[in-house]
């Protein structure tokens, strides 16, 4: 099994090291992640800039390529230029910090899975719910046996899984479950401050709603010490709307714009 | 009627002021929008960087707000600190190129409507197909018409609504339709060159593979002259593998992992 590993907190981060060293009980590891920290990046790609390709070493041994740019691009590059066939697999993480709830819509870190279920390749998104874990092992479990799960079950085309695991020794984690993203969402504050010259600048603070109250949300079930699967596509279509909106004539009432 | 006007491609660009000058006739505009061009961001937000608002003029006159990050920036920072109250509407556009199939995903015009949405303002994104557009008369009727019928009809929460338009002199507009988000991706081909001192870097080039045969696809129906409106949410659930996945039995499977 041939298995591209990612992530967006960038190639010298702890959890993609960790990852790596484990994946490769499970079959060929290929690492293409950004040079720099890519947190908050979405789904941002590279087009007005070139890209360069840099072979990283890590305890000096070479540990995979860091590429300039950003979680996207490396799935694209790693794919098309870097690894001579797809990978059966793309794994994104272990990410520093939960993606849940609307932080999947900012997040690097699925964005990079994202852009391999794009490509057609079945992918997993990882993070651990604390910027300072350090210790990975059950995330890596969970990882290694969902791969084993996707591989036999399969995945639909343009499915990702977004995998949340709590910063909690084992025996303190609820258990496992498949769930939906949440709809809890940020009160952003930006909080004014003066530079040294007396200009205003601003820096991006808040805290998140907590709206979820439901098991089967990634946000209650992370919260409640379970680690959360949740399958997430690219159709961005809002069907309900589409088929309200069938009502509003539209090829209609737009008839008179070129009279 | 309080308008919030942004889009991807910066304050400067031609698309945006043809759209604050027209949506005038409908309300109190005011334009927030990125300082640079910042096509292909995707729904990238500044968490590490202090955000710098700059008053704009244009033509000696104030036009609006500079801001040195992303589209979705403009919109979280303009409505909590720039705006004193939430706009009734936001528009991101029009943006020059179309944004339709699996662009969708990297827009930042699109994303700029997307974090309007999430923060439960009506939005509509609106791009015109030619990059070298300066003729925006045909996608001011529609926005202009699309305006007011969100305001007679309501939005669901969280729903924006992704607008392309032709660039073509209006007799040779085939209509305007309700449509869904394409299928069409592209097929990505990194070009590889040489610097002066020697050392590879890579170019990402491509072309979309068209795979969109019918008229309720905003893909096909931009491509055969229509106008195309498509509803567009931020809920990414993959509902049909969510129901599939049942039959993983995911807490049973993963429960051995604490032994």
């Amino acid at each position: 099994m041939k298995i591209l590993i990612s992530n967006d907190d960038g190639i010298d981060a702890n959890g993609i090291y960790a990852l790596a060293q484990a994946m490769k009980e499970l079959g060929e590891v290929t690492v293409i992640a950004p040079r720099t920290e890519q947190s908050a990046v979405g789904h941002a790609i590279t087009m007005k800039m070139p890209l360069r390709v840099t072979e990283y070493y890590k305890n000096g041994e070479f540990f995979g390529y860091a590429i300039d740019g950003t979680p996207a691009d490396c799935i694209k590059i790693g794919i098309r230029n870097i690894m001579k066939e797809t990978p059966d697999i793309v794994i994104s993480g272990i990410n520093h910090g939960s993606n849940t709830a609307i932080n999947i819509i900012y997040s690097g870190t699925v964005s990079a899975a994202r852009e391999a279920a794009i490509m057609d390749v079945p992918a997993i998104a990882v993070s651990v719910t604390s910027h300072e874990a350090i210790n990975f092992d059950y995330a890596i479990e969970v990882v290694k046996g969902l791969t084993k799960l996707v591989v036999k079950n399969g995945l639909e085309r343009g499915t990702l899984l977004n995998v949340n695991v709590p910063d909690l020794p084992s025996e303190k984690i609820s258990g496992v479950l498949l769930t939906k993203q949440g709809k809890s969402k940020w009160d952003d504050i930006y909080e004014e401050r003066l530079d040294p010259y007396g200009k205003k600048y601003f820096w991006l603070t808040g805290k998140l709603m907590d709206t979820d109250i439901t098991l089967d949300t990634d946000q209650n079930a992370i919260k409640n010490n379970y680690v959360t699967i949740s399958p997430i596509h690219f159709d961005l279509t809002d069907y309900k709307s589409y088929d309200n909106m069938q009502s509003w004539n539209i090829p209609e009432v737009f008839r008179n714009i070129k009279e």
